[in-house]
């Protein structure tokens, strides 16, 4: 037994990994902080790129992995895997008795930390609160600000809008997105220094790189799920059109997946996509660093409005995805319009590459919130502020 | 196959079956409605009251039954009868197609009904939202409005938070509390019209009312756990030595039960407690019957805030469990002490009856839910204000 | 890190408890071995005798606590119970990474046990199969048997059934029931040398026990769910009839446990049973002693049938529930019927002290099968022998 | 309401489908029974062939969809999925309340079937008890015996197994498998008489079959997870020499399921096989044809002992899945080395086509099953004969 404050992480998606990897370093390396790392849901699961493997790779030990994915890829399996969710965490939490957990972001299966934690008066951490986007997540993220008992923000935006939640001011920390800290080391990178074919494998074609090259990265919408299909294959037609070479990154889990994936694979089977090579994931830090020296980023990824502003790396941002989110210049939005994708491509190949924009952070937010973590006192009780 | 609009209401619990009943009452007589009955949690169970055979005396017709309550009464178990609930009303929901579900209140288990219906893309409406309160009925309560589309609260207070928590206004309605609409019926009783004894049967001896007498209803709270069964034992002595003719309910389910309900047991056994009769439960319109003809209510039930106000009954409110709800000049607030309860009772009893208060609404509210269910856009996509 | 044998045993309620409490002692003891002491179902809880406590004070430390009763008390219930009870074992055993699993007897949330470990490959060992009862436990016990991989069986013939299910015979060991151990001990006794009122509180008068007195236990039969309290009212009128000092028992938790004990509770309302005191809860060696120096047991335990053939106390075994289980000449058998009951009662009181009966063995299982667990070779794979 | 006997079949997986379809029909036909068709577990998902497609073609009601599957194609998720199916049927017994749930063999989750029926007390009808296999599900089927009322066996020496299991023989019907009424039908035709390629898609080169062709099915099995990939592997090298137009179909869902399809998806990328074409699934009675018109079958499943031996097609059956299960003179059992299953299938190439064998039944078993279900008296009530 030792004193020091355990802090329990609970990460259910490799994009999630990615984005508070510089977090539980800073834990880890905490001299009087304890990680208690918990690896849930799709984090586990082969098919949504196996964040757990990069885990253990990167040194982390894991605490406890919960398996709460219910097979079925539709609204009614989403709302259960968030049920079996609860079951599971809340025995991990039991047995593990954190001081503090901490949960990352908005994916609908975050619900289920959120409820366990707070149900069973643990102070609950929130990291990226208090944006906006346009779907199930807006829905999830302010539930789970008026869930949490501290708020560690990537914006000031974000901060405000937390604040206006009728959270305590106090409790609001505006430590810029984690995600900025991996993307400041990678910006020093001045070339790719990997082969993304030979290290990830992957399926396609393999394009020449060396004369520039595309990323593209679409999720399914929730909301929008009869429409996944229909979306991703503007894309595929356009990227096909634009015919450059493309490194293209599967979608991860959520209800609607199939329709996008079913997209891509009958896509494949039926044209030759010569430029194009499929990757299922990537570690985080190569991510960005394939990013830093691409020609651009296609799709509806987050990474276009966080890192990629930080990284200057221009971005066709399509659909509803990221609506709403604060977003440098590097970002042009279009709809699920092939054309539309076509023209924003076409621009974005001929301008300048844009400039460093600060708006989610400057590259320490780990560090921040592990002190934080270390510093606040432990309280699971609040009264709304007004 | 009808055309009618179907409205699935989720009701866990004793008292949120009173708070709704005229709301039910008007979804079934509406022609262009149908009302999908769901009675689950702690509604079914005897320990607590068996709403559901109430329900089933007022000529409801149950269209599903959830059984999602886990023994144990500690927090853990808290948090999984929530995930056994979104486990269980996901299939409910999926059967019966509601194109609205309805939650009440603050419970914690009406989260699994708010998760199931926002998860799953069903309009969820919200009663009673924008209150404080000063437990985790307070993060319930507010988590629930931002998973909410459309929100009826009771008071004008409460409007004007669920605004500045970002809802859109049109959206938000001040129908008052439809415990109003019963409370409203019965402020017409000229005397009690029924023998509580004989129709309730209950414990302990049988005091005569005739001179006027005392009622009592105590919840555990659920933050201060341990403290429960030291809560529960002032009263307890206050009301042996006041020593009037008293009215006693149990409490309902909560995690901490237990300390409570063991507290009140083990004084029985220990004190002959004369005057004292206890209830399990009593039809809604009876309770508050009893309540208009008693002398005051003491403990922290939130009938004391509510009905009360509209009804001038005195009430002796004890800790924190209403702490910021809005009140009417009904009420004296206490802590958990002894001395500090007698007191409060002592100037009761000799004091006015106060004058009715319409903070809560004016009676109406159960037709005017029940209209707006009708005309309301089926809508489950929505940003936060601001 | 260490290379002992770890040996995981699932305790599910109070009595299955005071049947294994040898063996675990046994395996607590044993150099080579690591035991894994796992309590669930309603061992945790407060309405079915808190067996953890006992547990605990009996210096057992415990590895994971499964809460998984949910309330409800019909059919239902019990399955969901079983249901629940799986995914959280399933959860423990993956944390634990027991070589064996044990599981005990034939309640029906054993079936979880059962199912975790052998889906999840662990070898199974049942105690207690190859008897023969009347209701659901029929159906969960042999069905156990055909999911074991080790069987340690009471009696001879429970050994020849095991034999004839198709089992492996070189897996099937009669060590006797671990329950006649503790009998063994208490037979020694001279003298009740404890005050059950003051060491175990209850409820009820506390009619003098000098000059002899009755135990009374009897459960509620899960397949006549409905007539359990018909049932409990024949033994409530046959006692009160006889008028002797009677130390009555509360039921523990199955489906039909409400008819049972709603029974009870209304009778003593009813009548003052001024000879009868109940208890919740024994420690078993106490609870044996009680017998040990008691008139005669009444009810439908099984204690009856085992513990009291070795140490020669008469029993009024009233109904199925033992139906076809081996048993001593000590058993009087009767149906519900209440001057049956109190014709056999009148026989008891009247005739001399059976001999003790060594039917369910002579009490040295604990050690036995302790022995045999270090022993046995770690298998999970099995085919029927014929 | 009407006064139909209400007989609810789970069908938990494609190959269960298959196996029962018959059933179905009759129960559908019959006039004096109703069926309640629930399909469940990987019988929903795409991945596994998506069986409800072929049920809803097929003209079946679907009176339920239970979605249960826990991702994660491990032991664990094999007992939690199997968790969840008990607190998900339990429900669906409670809203459709059969007079009779039938299950159908022995997949690990359809313990989860047979547990909800016997818990609740609703006579459960298994088909297929009584046969011998070498893994998890040898515990499984013998387990389920031991829960179910009835028993429709598939051949003599299942029957006398069931028997010797304790059962009552009055409650022991051979009626054959239902599997062979479908292949009663195929073995009329003279031809194939659809384009596999056309009508079920799949992927990979389209060899011409007008001179012969192979058909590959080889499941994972489950307590050799480490080794399924192993096991694939040496199939996939033999199939690759012995270079013939080959149908290879992909394995269903169990715990080690990955090992298998990664097996494959592996091999693929690597080499070349341009006379295999590999299909997801395919309706049962084409899927008999094509095996019917074939030059033999290679693999695991259990349709080269049943449907095969009645339809005289040469089998190579590959480990130890279908150990003990009785088979035709169609059979050559080989384990998983490359030499010895090339060997085998040369020596199938140059023999003759073997006769028909009736071992598991003739072709009505489907209506022998309605009748006695109309017949049967309703009963839950059941002690071993021995």
């Amino acid at each position: 037994m030792n004193n020091k404050r355990k802090i329990a992480v609970v990460v259910t998606a490799r994009p999630s990994y990615s984005r508070v990897k510089t977090v539980l370093s800073a834990l880890k390396k905490h001299p009087e902080l304890e990680l208690q790392l918990i690896v849930a849901a799709s984090a586990l699961l082969d098919r949504y790129g196996s964040a757990v493997n990069y885990i253990e790779k990167d040194g982390f030990e894991i605490a406890a992995k919960v398996f709460n994915v219910l097979e079925g890829e539709n609204l009614t399996a989403a709302a259960k895997t968030t049920g079996i969710g609860i079951l599971e965490l809340s025995t991990v939490f039991d047995n593990l008795r954190p001081d503090i957990v901490v949960t990352v972001a908005d994916r609908f299966e975050t619900m289920a930390t959120a409820i366990s934690a707070s149900y069973m008066n643990i102070p609950l951490a929130h990291i990226q609160g208090g944006e906006v986007t346009g779907n199930i997540d807006e829905k999830v993220r302010h539930a789970i600000t008026k869930l949490a008992d501290y708020h560690f923000v990537a914006s000031e935006n974000a901060k405000q809008r937390v604040i206006q939640l009728g959270e305590n001011p106090e409790m609001i920390f505006n430590t810029g997105c984690p995600s900025i800290d991996i993307a400041q080391v990678v910006a020093q990178k001045t070339a790719l220094d990997f082969n993304p074919y030979q290290k990830y494998g992957g399926v396609g074609s393999k394009p020449d790189l060396s004369q520039g090259y595309l990323v593209v990265m679409q999720h399914p919408v929730t909301n929008e799920y009869q429409d996944s299909r229909n979306h991703i294959e503007a894309t595929l037609r356009a990227i096909m059109k634009i015919n450059l070479p493309t490194l293209w990154f599967w979608p991860n889990v959520d209800a609607g997946a199939d329709g996008t994936s079913t997209g891509i694979r009958s896509f494949r089977e039926k044209y030759k996509m010569e430029n194009v090579h499929f990757f299922k994931n990537m570690e985080g830090d190569d991510f960005l660093n394939l990013l830093h020296h691409s020609k651009g980023l296609i799709g509806n990824s987050s990474v276009g409005i966080r890192e990629c502003a930080y990284l200057g790396v221009p971005v066709v941002n399509i659909g509803s995805r990221q609506n709403r989110r604060d977003r440098g210049n590097n970002v042009i939005d279009v709809s699920y319009d092939e054309q539309e994708i076509i023209e924003a491509i076409t621009t974005v190949l001929k301008e300048q590459k844009p400039d460093s924009s600060p708006v989610y952070g400057g590259g320490n937010a780990g560090e921040k919130i592990a002190d934080l973590l270390k510093e606040l006192p432990l309280q699971f009780h609040k009264t709304i502020t007004y």
